[in-house]
Order: structure tokens, then sequence, then C-alpha cells
């Protein structure tokens, strides 16, 4: 099956413990479509200035990503500047260029209506729930979000949250959503905001996919993905993303959408985000085999496999 | 095979967001016992005050715990206060009244001399390095420290782990210890400084046990221990001790030690650590049973176990 994904084309600045890169393809749009590339067609629709040529277009195209909806508009694309200290999972911004992205209105090209996978990355949240409703025959929707939307824009965040099947951010996200300190009350109280599952991610320790009870089969356990430790962290831009990608990927891939399938999606994800963190930018994403997806996929499983 | 545990017993004052709790009987070394000993016989070598009285004894009467070790001096007991404010992974110290754990001198029963399971929770390094010393027919060394050894006595901390065969510290305190900030390059250079294993504890996301190659059968890929989100962690004190009894005593338990039994070790300390975190003090681990110890491994099995 296809999937969608509505988010940012961008160009990224970044420093971190291991070195310096300028102008890199980034943006959420970038690293989720060449992450689920590996698993599934992928559709983008995101908005690109003059300054996106021919170089980065063929990063997509290597993938066989659907970039019919990525618009061209004048003037820049979205700029990013961030540095990592040795605290790895949290970017100091140095800079924000929104440039086109400032007035960034996603528009669906007639042949992505079919789509039945959908994942709405972090933009606005009206904006995400404009796409939702105009989607008639999405199967499964993913969403991300960020501190900015939850603080700034919540009403609307809640309004988004209605029309999403499987929500994914981080555990300081959760808790502030959530007005919670406790994980599973947070997540409890997230669920009941509409999503049918909530997936907690934790850096470095992996990620938790908590269950509306009865959502997607019998049961109300929780389920933890762990992450295997990387020796170097060069870049943990795109992680998320990647992460989300992976996920959301391989759940487009399967036909059932059972319990069991969201828990090995959880365990792709986390392969998917470790790939992504070990080189700068996309550079990993681009050059994955499936053989060693699988392969790292096997290593994850035996990390917490009890004979 | 019984197990050794020399280190504090103590009385605290705990104040979480959950309450406050005056005068409850603590210290490593109690909710270490009280943990093994759901697994294995256990013996204490630990010093206390004329305060201690039959009501503290019997707790550890009721588990069969072999108090020959615990040397009555005269003085108050060790008294240690705390507090615990949103973040429960951190404890701010309100107070610390050493009492006659100030000159404790550990003196080993002649009838412990037999001892094949040994753990040296966190005291002073140099007395750790001879009670092992003092230990010949040990056949597996399990140490504990903090981070006021690693910045205060760190030469005399290295010595102690030439003679230690798994030490147990958390993410800080082994980054701390090997000065880097990458989790595997730390796990890699404490594994240097002599211990054949490494568990290092995540509190919510539970340990990740790293070997040296070669030790306890082939292989050197880590292994993670997940730990279940806890709704209201009422009390972290002591979640790493009893955490270490649950992976001492199961160890102690068993004929072998092979690299399985000491990942399901893993397990049974994560246990440990979630149920010691559920009420104040020692009361949970008073009150356990084998058989939901067993159940809650089970869960924590199921929690990262794909079909």
């Amino acid at each position: 099956m296809s999937i969608l994904v509505v988010g940012s084309v961008a160009f990224d600045d970044v420093t971190s413990p291991s070195g310096s890169v300028k102008n890199i393809l980034g943006g959420a749009a970038t690293y989720f479509s060449l992450s689920a590339s590996y698993f599934t067609k992928v559709r983008v629709v995101a908005v690109v200035g003059e300054d996106f040529g021919a170089e980065q277009e063929q990063i997509f195209g290597q993938h066989d990503i659907d970039t019919r909806g990525l618009e061209r508009a004048k003037g820049k694309t979205f700029r990013w500047g961030g540095s990592y200290s040795d605290n790895l999972n949290e970017a100091k911004t140095d800079f924000t260029d929104l440039n086109v992205f400032q007035t960034f209105q996603p528009r669906i090209p007639k042949e992505y209506e079919d789509t039945e996978f959908l994942f709405l990355a972090n933009i606005q949240p009206t904006l995400q729930a404009d796409v939702r409703r105009k989607m008639n025959r999405v199967r499964l929707t993913g969403c991300d979000t960020m501190n900015y939307w939850i603080k700034g824009a919540l009403n609307e965040l809640k309004e988004t949250l209605k029309l999403v099947d499987v929500l994914l951010i981080n555990d300081t996200e959760a808790k502030m959503l959530a007005n919670e300190t406790s994980l599973p009350r947070a997540a409890n109280n997230v669920l009941s905001m509409g999503p049918q599952a909530l997936v907690i991610k934790h850096g470095e320790y992996g990620a938790t996919i908590f269950f509306r009870e009865g959502a997607f089969g019998i049961g109300h356990h929780p389920f933890r993905a762990p992450a295997l430790p990387i020796e170097e962290v060069k870049d943990p831009t795109g992680a998320g993303d990647s992460f989300a990608g992976g996920f959301m990927g391989y759940l487009a891939s399967q036909k059932d959408l059972s319990r069991e399938v969201l828990k090995r999606a959880l365990f792709y994800g986390g392969v998917m985000g470790s790939f992504a963190v070990e080189r700068f930018g996309t550079e990993r994403l681009q050059s994955l085999t499936r053989d060693e997806i699988d392969a790292r996929f096997q290593i994850f499983r035996e990390l917490t496999h009890l004979e």
C-alpha cells in the first residue's frame, strides 16, 4: 500500500561533537520518505523553493518516491540550523528560516486521493487536520507534533488528535501534552484524546507503544522495543522521523493491522532511527539495503530475547 | 547457594510526591537482602546502633536472613533523609548522619567463610576490596558504587574493580567512571578495568548488561531487559539495591552461570526493582510471593517478546 507523508523538506546546517555540515537535505518529510521507502511506495506533499534542484530531486527519485505533491514556490526552501553538545538528546536551534514553508498550504494531488496510509509530520495542527479530512480512503493515520504546538496551539492539536489513529511523540512531549509526570498515566490521558495507539519514543532506550483498550485486537498491556546502544551518534537530526518512516512504512506493507504487526512495526521504527543517526543528515538512509535492515531487526530482537 | 551482602542498614526519612515517611528501615544491605531472599539464602554483614531493635530484627528474621554478621555498636544507626520531586530519578539528600556507619569495619563471621556469592553494596572501595580478599571460596562477586567514590576515591575504586566479576551502576555513574559520553564506549572502558560483565541501570527504561569478550560464554552483544512503566512510583529509594538483590539472588540460585542465566537474572533484577518502588521503604519487598515475582517476570518478558 502507498503511504503519503505531509511535512517539511529543508536544508539543514548541523553541528555535533562528531563534526559539522552545511546545506544538507533535511526536513521531516525527507527523513520519513527515505526511511519508509524501504518498505512501501511513498508519496510526498511538501513545499520547496527555487534552491531545490536536480541534486535533491534525485535523492527522492533514487528511492522511487512520488514527488508529484512536491510544490515549487518562489523563494528559498525552509532552512534550519542546530547544534548538539554531549547531550545528543536535545538540539540547540541556531536559526530557523521558514521561507516558503511559512505559507505552506498542503495540496493533495488527485493521483494521491486513493492513499490508505497517511503520516502527518510535525506541522501546524490545523493543517494536519485539513489534510486528514481531505483523504477519504485512509485506513490509518499517524501523526507527530512538538512542544511548540502543545504550548501554543493546544486546542487545535486536540481537534487533530480526534482524527488520528497513532500519535508518535517523545517522553517530554507526552508528559507535557497530558500534564502528567507519570508516563503510563500520561499515555492513558493522551489516548483519551482520540488516538487508538500512542508511541512514546525514548531516544537511546527505544520506544513504548500504548494501546487503547480493544484497539488492534485484545489486551491492554503496552509493548516496548528496545534500541541497541550506538557507539557514535553522529547526528540525531531526523531520528524521530526516520523512526516514524520505519514504523508507518512497515504497517503500510502489511495486510492486517493486528497488534502483533504493530509490535513488529515498533521494532522497525527503532531500527530505522538507529541507522539514521550513524551519519550526518540522510546519508545512511540513502544507502541501505533491506537485508541490512532485517539483519539489524534480528539484532534488536535478540537484544531482549530470552530462550 | 548462600549469598553474602556487605553494606549499610539505615533508618530513612523519605518525601516524594506520593507522601512522606519517617524512621523507616532502609539501607542498601536491607533492600538487597529482602530482595535476594526470594531466591536464595542471604547472609548480611553490616553495623547497626542501639536504636535497632526487635521490630527491625524481625523483618530480617521473617525472610530467614542470616544476621550473625550484623554488628551492634554503641550509638545510633546510620540515618538518611531524602526527597524526590517530580523527577523521581534523582533524590535530593536532606541529611546524612553516618553515626555507627562512620567507623564501619566489615567483620566476616567464621560461619560465612564458605559463601560462594558476594555482593559489595555501596561502601568505601577499600573496604569492599578488603572483604573480597577475605572470602576465599567466592565464585562470583557483584559490586555497586556511586559518584561520591568515583570523584573522591577513583584509584581505590579501580583497585576494587580488579577483584569484581559484575559491576552494577547507572548511566551517569558509568559515563563518569569511564569519562565517556557514549554508553557503549563507557561500557567497554569500564570492562577493561576488571569486571567480566557490567550492568548499567536505566531507571524506568530497564537495564543493559555488557559482557567482556568471552565472559560467561561466547558472543559480545549486550543484552537489555526492559522495565514496565509503573503508574505511580511512590518511593524510588532502594530500587538499585533491590535490582541487585534480584539479579544476584537469581544467579546464586542457579547451577551454571551461563550467559542465558545472566540474561534472566537481568530480568529478575528489573522485576524486583519495579516492586520496590511501588510502596515506601521496604514495605512491598516484605510481603511478596515467588508467584507474584514470576508473574511479573512473564509480563516483563512479554513486554518485548515478538511472536
